[in-house]
């Protein structure tokens, strides 16, 4: 087994999911591994990486507005000098983690036919994220 | 190291917590392995996988009234056309993850005493849910 | 690529966060290993493992309080002859997961600058936690 890296940087411009699906499978395939373990990590803590279903812009805008009901912005958190936006940024981080891991299977990430692969940017200012990447494998 | 993958294909009978630690656990050992890293991926967006109570058939009902009731049907959601249980079933998703990871070491996976793995199923309709099995180790 | 596995216990003495980002560090700078892929197991089903802001205990307090939001104590569950807090204690532990995987880069777990590592312990009463380290890489 050998082991590939690399920094995907993600520019968000505002909350919401950005599907990375493609960026990952390229990146894989240009790995040349065809069996592997592949592991997707956020270094931030008010985003987050998470698999939903790939084809419904609807689904994206539940889960967005489910998200923001379970951990809402309000005058109740203790933490709020960095904006309304930063605690409920952290729960949801939580709530969906910041890794993924995926087998690696003839080459292809082994997503489901409706799973797609997204960073979760949970600030409503733009920024820059950096996720990385790593692949175990032959 | 070296790498073993297969493929668990679990009927589920309606919603539900359906434990698969003895299938994972009897192919892991009939992988050989004795050291390694143990990774279960579920390939779908209203399924997820989980370690909870291996024990208490209590447990498993209080954890699945607790989803539905963080993750409740109704029609405040705008994808719908899959049925009411459809929206719920992806943010229950979200809230458990599609894939476990645990350390296998003797031969056994390092599942304590009281985990158990499991597939939640979280539609009401029978499915056939296809679940990934990857073992990089030695 | 090769493996290296260890037990860190951890001593709590109630609910709360305990962060263990030094310990697991200095654990994977003792293996050698510059490049590789880290995973961090707990191995009970009322604590949990995850990665959120390393510098405010603010957030600690409001993640810790938004968690007692989300899985609340009460006598509506149906699990409840080891305490109050135990049933929630096992969502809590759904709602976290059990695991958490990072990338190794340089010798270094690659944690973004305000990522801290923690182990969420969700009972009252004083535990002794184990929790598996494992890294494969070289």
């Amino acid at each position: 087994m050998q082991q590939a890296l690399d920094i995907l940087a993600v520019s968000t411009r505002g909350a919401g999911l950005y599907e990375i699906t493609d960026d990952v499978a390229g990146w894989v395939r240009g790995t040349g591994f065809q069996l592997g373990l592949l592991t997707v990590f956020c270094r931030h803590t008010s985003a987050g990486l998470l698999i939903t279903e790939n084809a419904s812009p609807a689904v994206w805008r539940d889960l967005q507005r489910w998200m923001s009901h379970v951990a809402p912005e309000g005058d109740h958190y203790e933490h709020s000098d960095e904006g309304p936006d930063d605690m409920p940024a952290h729960l949801k981080s939580v709530l969906t983690g910041n890794s993924v891991t995926v087998p690696v299977s003839d080459g292809r990430i082994m997503l489901g036919t409706w799973q797609g692969l997204f960073l979760a940017e949970f600030r409503r200012a733009p920024h820059r994220r950096s996720v990385v990447m790593h692949l175990a494998g032959q």
